[in-house]
Order: structure tokens, then C-alpha cells, then sequence
């Protein structure tokens, strides 16, 4: 079981809604649409991107993270590591 | 005619390479897949999309800004402020 | 003559704002603040410095790449080219 | 004593380099340097101010947050939440 299964259908809809999106914009791009407007539409499907990405982490901070970290060791330590890398990977993407 | 019509078959193939990055997103979800997994996947799709904004940008200033440019006046101004706004849209999201 | 002589005094401004924010953040590490208060801290400067950057950006369209785009040929694409290379460092930064 | 008193003279150190980026960036105004090179050295301010940011998340997460999450109850959801919150304005700004 993932950290996100409590709220899976919630992400599944997200994501959709994202493909929706992307699909939005292969359809502009096909007809021509003015370049601003689809940069506008590019920017909307980032930050919905972006907030599926944020509900994750916080999930995965709050169940895997929290878990190892209650038993201690190396893994709780592997486990901070390998989520601050993905947090970097999101800052900078 | 937009100012990215010479490249419109190179947009719509990368777009539809970032819609793939998300239905394979939507896949792993419900697959139950390992968030930091996840997480990667939304970090690739990102920076796709950040490249398809940034090859339509470019041309739009090479293209539509230039031409209004060329011309001058308060069209020239518009433009400018226009793409600008979409910039800064794109920096914040 | 830089694109933005005519608001130098506002972007030094600025910029000496962002500087008083870093010497504020050197104080807050030096008294063991809360990591989260520097954290948001440093939101705050960066998006100082990203205003100051798309102010300064949008100056740099208006006039200097205008001005090259006015004038047409290879120089005008060249204005383009490293306009929207600057852009993309910004947006990945 | 705060979770990333470990390493304060790294951080501290990092901070001055970035207040000598922002006083470099001042000078080059001051100067009406060119502003395509100035674009390039607030890129680099950014990415070492996200740099300082994401070191100093990660001591938070190693310590503050896993001390809390290791006692378990309303405390470690409060900071686990509050870690998050800190994440998204980082990854927004």
C-alpha cells in the first residue's frame, strides 16, 4: 500500500484533469491558437501539476517518511535523503 | 498564421510525448506505484512542458513581438508587455 | 546607455532591499531561528529578485532587443536568440 | 538549538556569497552593465539561495520533523504540515 491510497481517486481525478489539459493545448497548437493564450493554458497545467506533486509529498512525508522515521536507523535516514532529493528535483524543475 | 506554424508538427509531437508522461502518471497511481517514483515522473513531465513554453516563446518574440516591433507605436509597446506578462507567468509557475 | 537607465534607481532600490533580506537571513541562522521562519525568509527574497529580474527583462525587449528587431538581419535574431536564453536560465532557476 | 546548528558556519558562509552576488548585482547596475549579464548572475543568486534552502529543509526534516514524528501525535501532523507548507512556497517562489 502507498502513502496516497487514502486519497488515490482524489490524484487519479487531478491527473486527468491535467491530461485534459495537455490535450487542450495539442488542440490549440493545431488550430493555430495565438501563442500567448497557450503559454497561459501551459502555465495553468504546471501549477496543477505541481499542487498533484505538493499533496503527494505531503502524504508521503506524513505516512513513509514518518514510519521509518519512528523505527530509526539507517533507513529513516535513507528515507529523509531520498525525499529531500525529490523536493530538490521539484524546485528546480 | 501563428508564429510557431513552421514547427507546429515538432510541437504537437512533444506534446503529445508529455500527455503520454501523464497517462503513465495516471498508470503508476493507480498501480500504487513508490511516491518518489511518482514524483520523478512529475518532474520530467514539468520540465517537457517548461521546454515546449520556452520554443514557443522564443519564436513568438522572433515572429509576432518582431513584427509589431518593426511597425512601432502603441502595438509595438503592446506586445512587448504582453510577453512579458506571459514570462513572468511562466518564472512564477 | 543600458535598456533600464531610465529606472536605475529603482531597481538599485530594489536590489538593496533583497540585500538587507540576505543580511536578514545571515542574522536569523547566526540566532539558531526556526528553520521554518528562514525558509519563508527565503521565499521572500527570491521572489524579490525574480520581480527585479522580470522588471529588468522587460526593459531589456522593450528597448534593446526592439532596437536590434528595428533594425532587422542577423543581429535582430541574435537580440532574440540570447534574450530567450536568458528567459530559459530564469524559468529553470 | 536548532536542527541545522550542525552546519550554521556552512550556511552562514553561503548566505555572505549571495549577499557578494546581490552587492555584484547593485555594482553592475550602479555601472549600466549589460543586462542580459545581469539576467545571468540573478540566475545564479537564485539557484544558491534555492541551494541554501533545500540544505537547511533537509536538516529540518533529518531532525526537527523526525524528533516530532519519533513522539507521534497532533505535533508530528503539525509539522509535518508545516514542512510541507514550507516546501510549496518554495517550490511557487
Amino acid at each position: 500500500m502507498a502513502g496516497y491510497t487514502a486519497s488515490k481517486e482524489e490524484h487519479l481525478r487531478r491527473l486527468r484533469r491535467v491530461e485534459g489539459q495537455i490535450r487542450g493545448l495539442e488542440r490549440m497548437v493545431d488550430e493555430d491558437k495565438y501563442c500567448i493564450d497557450i503559454l497561459t493554458q501551459v502555465s495553468a497545467a504546471n501549477r496543477a501539476l505541481q499542487a498533484f506533486a505538493l499533496e503527494l509529498l505531503e502524504e508521503h512525508l506524513a505516512h513513509c517518511v514518518a514510519e521509518a522515521v519512528a523505527k530509526g536507523g539507517a533507513e529513516a535516514d535513507a528515507k529523509v535523503k531520498e525525499a529531500s532529493d525529490a523536493i530538490a528535483r521539484l524546485v528546480r524543475s
